[in-house]
């Protein structure tokens, strides 16, 4: 019998995260500080995160050990499984073999919780009682809720209210933590107020929700803030993903050709892919490493390399990334996790350096393609991970084409469980495809160079 | 570090199911045809299952063997994780040892594809091209949505009307399948038609909705019925869990002294509990076997053990079980799954002997302990695994105040994913206590007996 699963050890598990930046071949550009235009210092962030946080920010450290408690909460979970989709690959018809690694067993029920448990604990660590954060779909606020659970912190998730909207049951999810939620742009806070000032009717974004977030947080001695994606070190913990595949790949005595995830802030995408780029870069590997982005919100394929902040409200960092510019507001796609103007520095940067590709995907194919998976392979896919299902299955029928044995391995981001209703909103014919049309992302990065003038 | 998952090998996965019938100190007694009230025979039940289901139903052998089709499927989510709640246990301040199994990581959440995908198998074996099925909670359906996804069998689906308006999002999962689901009572069947003739309000009951299930069946030649609970081929094809279970406690060092398990029709309980069972009939063993029901649906603390239609309409077979009377609708609590008026004879039978035992407890403790789960070993359990996480809870604290350190397993029969908006009235105080009134039962079940008058 074919195996489908390739499991780890618990003694195979990762103790140490992969640290990218320190084998890059050109280092990153410098953060620079919202008000002053010039790079930060570890001092500037404190208000912000705790110090270990910072520290693992800019080290060039390449392996940064995996704290014990946080391997403690890890084990509930971890190591996961890497899948072999024998099913779909049948279905499709392909020489191709597919694998994925899959995230969705986590209490939160995506990959998110990897970086949430860490930045827990060294929150609590440093004395912290209170986080504050943003969600866009509720992957990461759940699982920071979840995460605060089980250090005894109190957090305040601030929600795209879109999402909000649409997906009630993250919400009761955050709350069933003991974590409390609020819709964003909220009543709560001046860039909030500002938002609803100008538009009562604002359906949020990230962008926003994260300068709710850092407002309430900056100033108060016992709270800190915490970001689910984009930043150095929340890549970095997610690498127990590839670090976990690759010796599952070789537990499977294979090696993959192509590797694929779906890229939003570009947390997945970075778990998986960095210790990939690493064999890469130092072990004379050749896999094609490929970002999957909404077409709804493209900062890598059609976005500028450039500096810009965080944030909507310009409170938050200045960082050298591609994005659509921090006043982009997406349309409401059901991928809420990938509705974010900017991209990873990190991801940005190898993007940049050609050590990466990237492709944009519409919403209807992403979901024709998830029905799929769920119909072969039984489980059912948040939006998000649709996107680097898409692109896998594009891969594996290029490869019944051309008569290609390739091997793709894809992550997969997380279950679709709240989800639901936009399965139900593409199966009743509701759902729609959008294209952002070039003339508006002109026009949302005309001003964007000037936000850099120190 | 100690551990607290115990995984098994793939190779290590029981290959064949346990058949208690072999080992029964008194044989079950015979299943009564609903128009003859004479003992049903195998072609009776022809119209309805595929003839391997019905020899499994009345085998006496020990083993049978997981069709190589089966396992083939079984292996994307199996062999399922044995945990040791080492943080709810220090929650507890308990001496005691808690371990659970968790069955919420196949792709609908629960134990029951465990029975949903050998039972497509047969069916698509034996050349059926459509199953009809009822579904409370939505469990059942929506594992036997995904079964036949696997095998590109057509189904459909009576979702009681109840947990169809609170759940829609299990609905859109069993469609994200293909498969079709209405609420029952619908309009598409004679059972269902009456009863919202009598009560257009009517609210459903599992009862209900398999005496439209059945009637979609019977008379269609390429359409075959399944179900998800009570009867004995289900239990044994659930018996994986409990052989797993006892494979992962040696390897844990262990033995349980208690094992508990949720009880709605019996099925979750009767897969981990049967080996057990087993063990201290053949083995010497003495472990305490508890099956939990909910207080709003009471039948093996309060009902009588007593022949009973299986469904509402009489239509049917007669079984010797534990019941609060075919007619008997419970209150919309939120445990769907356990809101049934029998219990599989199999667990009557049992019971009856003295061979395990059973409580009953209110919904409110039950939200309690699955707050406390969630808020310490993180997943977030459905409202019917919460009454057995109750039980356990309940047994760690007599624990504590005797000092004993006592091996409690419990079956963690699904995640609560779709169960949300319980969660959120719990949380906000909506939710309450149903105990169910002694004089109501004793109504309901007085013209029981006369129903099985040959």
């Amino acid at each position: 019998m074919d195996r489908v699963k390739y499991l780890l050890a618990e003694k195979e598990m990762p103790t140490a995260w992969y640290n990218i930046q320190a084998d890059l071949p050109v280092p990153l550009p410098p953060v620079l500080h919202p008000g002053t235009k010039q790079p930060l210092t570890p001092p500037d962030l404190a208000p912000l995160f705790p110090m270990e946080l910072i520290m693992q920010e800019v080290s060039r450290e390449r392996y940064i050990d995996v704290p014990g408690e946080v391997i403690d909460i890890y084990r509930s979970w971890r190591p996961t499984t890497l899948f072999r989709a024998r099913r779909l690959e049948k279905a499709l018809q392909t020489p191709a073999k597919i694998f994925y690694k899959y995230e969705g067993s986590s209490p939160a029920g995506s990959h998110k919780p990897n970086t949430a448990v860490p930045q827990a604990f060294y929150n609590k660590k440093e004395g912290i009682k209170r986080l504050t954060t943003e969600t866009g779909a509720g992957q990461w606020g759940s699982s920071l809720a979840f995460a605060c659970s089980q250090f005894g912190l109190d957090l305040k998730v601030y929600m795209v209210k879109v999402s909000y909207q649409q997906k009630p049951y993250r919400r009761m999810m955050m709350e069933t933590w003991g974590a409390k939620c609020v819709p964003s742009p909220s009543m709560d806070t001046n860039s909030g107020r500002a938002a609803l000032e100008a538009d009562p009717n604002n359906p949020g974004s990230l962008g926003l929700a994260i300068s709710e977030a850092v407002e309430d947080a900056a100033p108060k001695p016992d709270t800190h803030y915490s970001l689910g994606s984009v930043l150095n070190h929340v890549l970095m913990h997610q690498t127990v993903i590839g670090l976990e595949a690759i010796k599952q790949m070789e537990h499977a005595g294979e090696y993959p050709d192509v590797v694929i995830g779906c890229v939003g802030g570009g947390s997945n995408f970075g778990g998986m892919a960095l210790p990939f780029v690493h064999q890469n870069l130092t072990a004379g590997k050749k896999t094609r490493i490929v970002a999957v982005e909404p077409s709804s919100c493209p900062s890598l394929t059609k976005g500028l390399y450039e500096f810009d902040y965080g944030d909507v409200a310009g409170i938050a960092p200045i960082a050298k990334m591609y994005t659509l510019g921090h006043k982009f507001m997406p349309p409401p796609v059901h991928a809420g996790g990938l509705r974010y103007h900017g991209m990873a520095p990190i991801v940005s940067h190898l993007y940049k350096l050609g050590l990466i590709e990237a492709k944009a995907v519409n919403q209807l194919p992403t979901f024709e393609a998830g029905l799929q998976f769920a119909r072969t392979e039984g489980f059912i896919s948040a939006p998000e991970t649709n996107h680097a299902i898409r692109a896998a299955i594009d891969e594996a029928l290029k490869c019944r084409e051309t008569g290609e044995k390739k091997v793709i391995l894809f992550n997969h981001s997380g279950h679709g469980h709240f989800d639901m209703a936009a399965y139900d909103a593409y199966l009743s014919g509701k759902l729609t495809d959008y294209e952002y049309p070039e003339s508006l992302v002109r026009e949302a990065l005309k001003d964007l160079p000037r936000c850099i003038v120190g």
